[in-house]
C-alpha cells in the first residue's frame, strides 16, 4: 500500500462533470488499495473572475485581502470534490491551507511554505478517507490566509508529499507528460518516460511549460518522486527523479526553447572590475529579469557585453542601457527582439564530449546563423533570428534522434 | 465615541456598486467618530449559485462539505469589502468566521453559536481598523468549517455585537425600518421609531420578516440594542430594545398576519388526560408545525380540538387527524385551508383591559366572522378566512389609530 498525492489543476476541475470524472479516477486509485491525498486549483475561469471583482474595486488590490477573496476558489473545488467521493461511497474530507496549518511567510500573493502540520491528514487516512487539500493557500503565524502566486497547487502537492513522505506526487495535467520538444513545433517529439529533477527545471525554465519551477525545485530538494499525468487520457506519463541505474542512457533528454526572449549589447566598454555590475544594476532595479549573460573581451582594454531579457521588458531595458552606455562612454549600444532561444537538455551531456559541436554542426546544416551562445552544466542554448525556431528544434531533434 | 457593529444583507452587498455604496457608508460612520465592526453576507444570488453546484452532484450534499462551499460566499464578500474601504483610505481588515474564532456547536448547515473570541477583533479597533467579519459561519471545536444557517448573518452580527459588549447593532435591510404592518396590504403604514424585543418577537414570527427570529432572541437575551434600516436610503429605522421610560405609550405596535395557515379541526373526542398529546404526537412526528392550539369543552364528556398549521401541510395533516380520530373514537374531523391569521401585537396590552373586545369590535363592524381566537400577554391573533385579510388589517390598523 502507497501513500499518493495526486494534483489536479484547474482545467481538470473545470466543470461538474470534470470533478465527477477526477472522483471516478481518484477512487479507482483508492479502491486500488493506495491511501491518496488529493490536492486540487480552482475551477478554470474561477480565478480570472476574483481577479476581476477585485480590479473593479482597486486597481492594485489590497495584497491580504486579495488573498482572502482568491483562496476561495480553491475552497469551492474541495467541497464539490469530496461531495462527490462521498456521493461514490468513498469516504473524503476537505481542508483549507489554514485547516491543515501549511504554514507560509507572509508574503501575500507569493507566499512560501514553511511548515505543514499533517497529524489531522494522517488520522484521516488512517480511518479511510481520501483527504482533499486546498493548493495555491496557506497561513501566516498570525493565521492570515496567504496564497502561494498562480500555479502555487503544484508546490502544495510536492509540499504535501514531502511532509507525509508519500511514495509519488502525481500532478495531473492537460497534456500526458514531459515531451523531448513541444509537439506542437516536432510532430515526432516522444514523450519521455524518466527525466531527472535538473533536467526537468532546465526544460521548465526553457519555456516547457508543465510544471511549475518552484514546485520541481521543492521535489528535488525533497527527493519526493514526481509524475505528469493527463487528466483526461490513461497513461504512464513522464516520472521525474534523482538519475539512477535504470534511467535511459540518452545524452541529450529534450529540446526547450523559448520565443519571448530580446537581446541586447553595449559594445566597447571600458574593461574594469565592476562592469557588469554598473551594467545590470540599473536594469535589476527597474524589475526587469535578466535571462543569458555572455562577455567577450573585444580589444585589451574594453569588453562587448550581451544579455538577454523578456520581450515584453525590451524597450525599456534599451533606454536604461543607452544611459549606462553614455556614463561608462561605451561605444555603442545594439538591440534585437526578433531573436528566440532553443536549448539542448540532458543529464547525459555531463559525461559525453562533443555534443556542442555536434549541436552547431546541425543548425549550420541547415543554414542557421548563431548569434550568442551559453552553457552550463547539463544545457547549451543558443540565440538565432526567430524565423528558425521552428527549422532549428526540428534539425535539432533529428540530429540527436529523439525521435526514436 | 461608540462601538457599532453593523450588518448588511446580501441585497446590499449585491453588486460591486452596491458593496462601494456599503463602503461610503461605512466611511461616513467611521469618520464620525465611532468604532465599526461590519458584518456580511454573500453577495445576493451567490449563495443559491453554489447551492446548485453542490445539488448537481448530490441530491442530499454531505453536510460538512456544503459548509465548506457556502462559506466561500462571505469570503468574497468580506474581502472586496475591505479593498474598498482601503481604496477610501479607511484602514480595514477581513476576517472569516473561523479566522476570529466564532466558535459553533457541530451542527453543520444551522450551527449555533457557543463563543467568540474577541482579542483580534479588539486589537484591530485600538489599531483605527474597520474589522469586516463573514456573517453566518464559524467553526466547531475540531476547526470544521460550520454555517448557521440561512439568514445567520443577523445573528453573527448580534453574537460579535454581545461579545464586544457593542452600543448598537444596526442591521441595514432593503426596508428602512419595521412597520405597524406590511405597507403593500395597508398604505398608511407606519415606521415605528421603538420596538421591545418581545414585540418584535412576535411581529418576527407572524410574517413580517425583517429580522431572524434568532438574532432577535439573542439580542434580548445579552440586550444588545438592535436598528433596523435601510441600506438605500437615510433615516433612523427602528431600534428595538427593552421597554423603557422614553418609550412610545402606545397600546398596540403593529399587526401581524400570516396568510399560509390552515386550521384543522377534530370534534367530539372523548376529554380524558393526554388527549391532546394523543392528537399532536402523531402531527409532531411527522414534523409538522404546529402553530395556534384551541381547545374547548363541548359537552360534558367530549371536548373539540382545533389547531393550524401551514398549508403546505394540510393534506398530511387531514390525514393524520383522521386516522387519530378514528382511534380515538372521535365524532369527526373537518378542515379549512383558506384561513389566515391576523395579529394584534404589544406591550401596551398588559396594562390595558379592552384590547381584545376593541378588536373583535372593529373586524364584527366590517361583517368579518372570526374562526379562532388565540391570545398571549402582548398578542391577541385571530383566524379569519381569507378573503378578509386586507379588509381586517386594514379596519384594525384604522381602528387602533396606528397610521397617526
Amino acid at each position: 500500500m502507497a501513500l499518493i498525492v495526486q494534483k489536479y489543476g484547474g482545467t481538470s476541475v473545470g466543470s461538474i462533470e470534470r470533478i465527477e470524472a477526477v472522483a471516478d479516477k481518484v477512487k479507482k486509485a483508492r479502491d486500488a488499495g493506495d491511501d491518496i491525498i488529493v490536492v486540487v486549483s480552482a475551477m478554470s475561469g474561477e480565478t480570472n473572475r476574483l481577479v476581476s471583482l477585485a480590479h473593479a474595486i482597486q486597481e492594485r488590490p489590497n495584497p491580504r485581502e486579495l488573498d482572502v477573496l482568491l483562496s476561495t476558489g480553491e475552497q469551492v473545488t474541495i467541497a464539490l470534490l469530496s461531495m462527490a467521493l462521498e456521493e461514490r461511497g468513498c469516504p473524503a474530507r476537505s481542508y483549507t491551507g489554514g485547516q491543515v496549518h501549511i504554514l507560509t511567510d507572509g508574503a501575500h500573493n507569493k507566499a512560501r511554505i514553511q511548515d505543514i502540520d499533517d497529524a489531522r491528514v494522517r488520522a484521516d487516512l488512517e480511518a479511510g478517507r481520501v483527504v482533499v487539500i486546498a493548493g495555491f493557500q496557506g497561513v501566516d503565524e498570525n493565521g492570515n490566509i496567504t496564497t502561494l502566486g498562480r500555479g502555487g497547487s503544484d508546490t502544495t502537492a510536492v509540499a504535501m508529499a514531502a511532509a507525509l513522505k508519500a511514495d509519488e506526487c502525481q500532478i495531473f495535467t492537460d497534456v500526458d507528460g514531459v515531451y523531448t520538444t513541444d509537439p506542437r513545433v516536432e510532430p515526432h517529439a516522444r514523450r519521455l518516460e524518466r527525466i531527472t529533477f535538473e533536467e526537468m527545471l532546465e526544460m521548465a525554465s526553457l519555456g516547457s511549460k508543465v510544471l511549475q519551477i518552484r514546485a520541481v525545485e521543492f521535489a528535488g530538494k525533497y527527493n519526493v518522486p514526481l509524475r505528469v499525468l493527463s487528466s483526461f487520457e490513461e497513461g504512464e506519463g513522464t516520472l521525474i527523479s534523482f538519475e539512477d541505474e535504470g534511467m535511459e542512457e540518452a545524452k541529450i533528454s529534450g529540446i526547450a526553447f523559448n520565443r519571448d526572449e530580446a537581446k541586447l549589447t553595449i559594445l566597447g566598454v571600458p574593461d574594469q572590475p565592476g562592469v557588469a555590475h554598473k551594467i545590470l544594476g540599473p536594469i535589476a532595479n527597474a524589475n526587469i529579469e535578466v535571462d543569458m549573460i555572455v562577455q567577450n573581451i573585444a580589444e585589451d582594454t574594453t569588453t562587448d557585453f550581451t544579455f538577454t531579457v523578456h520581450r515584453n521588458d525590451y524597450k525599456k531595458a534599451l533606454d536604461i542601457l543607452r544611459n549606462t552606455a553614455a556614463e561608462l562612454k561605451a561605444r555603442e549600444v545594439s538591440g534585437d527582439d526578433a531573436i528566440v532561444k532553443i536549448s539542448l537538455v540532458g543529464v547525459g551531456m555531463r559525461s559525453h564530449a562533443g555534443i556542442a559541436s555536434a549541436m552547431f554542426e546541425a543548425l549550420a546544416k541547415e543554414g542557421i546563423n548563431i548569434r550568442m551562445i551559453s552553457t552550463s552544466e547539463i544545457k547549451i542554448s543558443v540565440v538565432v533570428d526567430e524565423k528558425y525556431l521552428e527549422l532549428g528544434v526540428r534539425a535539432l531533434h533529428e540530429a540527436f534522434g529523439l525521435s526514436e
